[in-house]
């Protein structure tokens, strides 16, 4: 079973590697096309599970206590297979 | 127009921030449960685009000029709304 987790910094909170990547394809030459860049972390798990329902459970524990900073990140999981 | 661009590591490229978290997490008793872990960057754009076709072609383009390391990163685009 695979468990892809995406990460992403809350509403509000600075942006600082977004900002830069806005500000660097600016200078690209896509100033007319990109309005915002936000940046976050993409975390594909291959997992031992016997169901959808553990696999879920185990991740958001994963995600609690790991994965993600939950006091300035938000974070998803899509469970496959 | 809003464009979803997730950057992963090549199949074969040594993950080494996947390879870290799949060490904490047997410490942190998920041992089990987790076979593998990779990372990766999900980079949400909003853009100014009038059509999905137009976006994609600049979407694409950023990802070649800066947003992956085609060397050693895949990436998928999606575009919404």
């Amino acid at each position: 079973m695979k468990a892809i987790v995406n990460v992403a910094l809350k509403q509000g909170v600075l942006d600082d590697q977004g900002k830069a990547t806005h500000h660097a394809l600016d200078t690209l030459g896509f100033k007319e096309v990109v309005k915002d860049v936000r940046i976050g972390k993409q975390i594909i798990l291959e997992l031992n599970a016997t169901s959808q329902t553990q696999a879920r459970e185990e991740v958001t524990n994963m995600c609690e206590k790991l994965l993600a900073n939950t006091v300035i990140e938000d974070y998803t999981i899509e469970i496959i297979g």
